[in-house]
């Protein structure tokens, strides 16, 4: 079965190129099959950014390509939070951005809280680089995909000037992915 | 029915961010219901890249998230137009980019060919301008979005220091795309 992966938040958080970034890394530089996806319109309210990702071993053909039980998911807002936290399957992990998320749905997953907006700030000097540090936790705390591949499709997607910030960003998000512990919720 | 575009041609060519270009347009310009999407990994082969978008109209719900039978195709190498000519539905409009395509598959399509790659080389210095005179090619043919919120989504997703380029890649399309006329096929 595919691994389902959902990232969110608003848009300008940069959620299309963290989505972008993670299927690249499983689809071009480990072979893997790979889906990524993402809506626009009325479907997404308001300033809403999704994108989902979703990665089969190599020849494994992938029924159907929307993600319809979370095995991953990233919020990095209160709304993402609020409207996708019930789509993560039992055994699922959530991340939320907890500068952002003060309030947890009801879940069956193993939760993450982590100030990805907060440290973005602190460590990069700017906020946009929250995204790439929730994808560089999530291959911590997952190894969705290897690290080498994380790099590489990072240095071939971001914009030309922008490759050692968000390296760096990659880099607290490996080591923070390596000493975050999940939160017991209501299970 | 949503309107089927598949965009497609080799990595390094910028189909993915056409892609997302038509796709915000549509979707976040304006508001009209949009999926996009694309595949990596042995479902595509060597270093083909495709990109598929789906365009509702507002509050229309897309049934299915995948491109089956296409309306718009930009074939940007030979490669893309062998595999993915047949998928355009009759009355549907095939673009080749002549400078890479030579041979076309039989189709039941409108066929224009138009040497986008040697265009951007003469007329902005770089290959890779290419996707986005596609675009605008299209914008124009199809008035499948409108040449504003093109230019909104152009300046909004392409890199910082890029935009005068890019708009200048856009405005061109939209001139090649007035005077384009469809050559005749085996109909």
């Amino acid at each position: 079965m595919a691994k389902e992966i959902r990232i969110s938040g608003a848009g300008g958080q940069g959620i299309i190129l963290a989505g972008l970034i993670l299927a690249e890394a499983a689809g071009i530089f480990e072979g893997k099959e790979v889906i990524q996806a993402q809506d626009y319109g009325g479907a997404m309210r308001g300033g809403a950014a999704r994108s989902d990702v979703l990665i089969g071993e190599e020849g494994e053909e992938i029924d159907y390509p929307v993600v319809t039980s979370a095995d991953i998911l990233i919020a990095m807002t209160q709304e993402a939070a609020e409207r996708w936290t019930s789509t993560v399957k039992k055994g699922g992990i959530i991340l939320y951005d907890s500068t952002n998320v003060s309030r947890w749905p009801s879940s069956v997953a193993r939760i993450y809280s982590v100030p990805f907006t907060n440290i973005a700030r602190e460590d990069l000097g700017r906020e946009v680089g929250a995204n790439v540090i929730a994808i560089g936790v999530i291959q911590k705390l997952t190894r969705i995909v290897s690290e080498d591949a994380l790099k590489q499709a990072l240095l071939q997607r971001v914009p030309h000037g922008t490759e050692e910030l968000n390296m760096k960003a990659l880099e607290i998000g490996f080591r923070v992915g390596q000493e975050v512990s999940p939160v017991t919720n209501n299970e």
